[in-house]
């Protein structure tokens, strides 16, 4: 198992530009609720299938396995709800720490969050300027929510 | 994609007796229910993940993924709904197919199921006799069923 600890926050867009080209991210969801969720993502020229436990603070459990493109393709169309999550995932440097931004496309359209995983819950991290609201809590900002209760952005 | 082709039933047991040690079989569900199911099986010294579509006729995609045994562990024992499921599976040739014959423990203690798993829908196969009602179609005895709603046999 390894133990995921994320922290994740509202993207001021103003204050961001992409500086490449980012991967594409096609996600759903074969179950989400009662402190458990099944993903399918398909992240570039790579799938996997992603086991993740109830959240504890900032820290969850995660089992993550890759799968072939072919089948995460057919879990996506055939068997999880719509709508999918669609997004493309920047890798950004700052001060020492990858954060991961994501702009989300369809039914999302137009929200931008960045997220930054951490080695301990008690990890200290420079915060950039264009990163605003804390959502780490907000279940409405959590990816399984955000497949049934889309948050687009359109400003 | 693999798609499960199989029909089962319930075995006579005054009929059948084992003729081997069989292998151990536990297995949980981190979600059953709306048209698929994530299942979690430890078999033997090895571990998969497995994700099912809906039923149609007597036929399931299936897509299935080997995982670490400890990660299998982990999974029934912290994000799986109990009871789990526990059976010994015995492989039986009969007339050319292969039997596979689950005796339930755990909280199905006594129920002993065979199945029959088929290249197509109407591939033709012989019925050994202590092969007994079948309930392919029936929810009761969906492994996923007997996980939320155990059958036990105490005859």
């Amino acid at each position: 198992m390894a133990v995921e600890i994320e922290r994740k926050y509202r993207v001021i867009k103003s204050r961001w530009q992409p500086n490449d080209t980012g991967v594409d991210y096609r996600q759903g969801y074969l179950c989400s609720g009662d402190g458990r969720t099944v993903r399918v993502r398909i992240a570039g020229a790579q799938a996997f299938i992603t086991v993740k436990g109830p959240t504890r603070g900032y820290a969850r459990a995660e089992y993550e396995y890759p799968v072939p493109v072919s089948d995460a393709e057919e879990m996506l169309t055939e068997l999880c709800p719509k709508p999918l999550i669609e997004k493309i995932r920047y890798r950004v440097e700052y001060a020492g720490h990858i954060w991961e931004v994501d702009v989300f496309n369809g039914d999302n359209r137009g929200l931008v969050l960045a997220e930054i995983e951490l080695p301990a819950e008690d990890t200290r991290f420079e915060v950039p300027d264009w990163v605003g609201e804390e959502v780490s809590g907000d279940p409405r900002y959590f990816n399984s929510s955000l497949a049934v209760t889309p948050q687009p952005d359109p400003n």
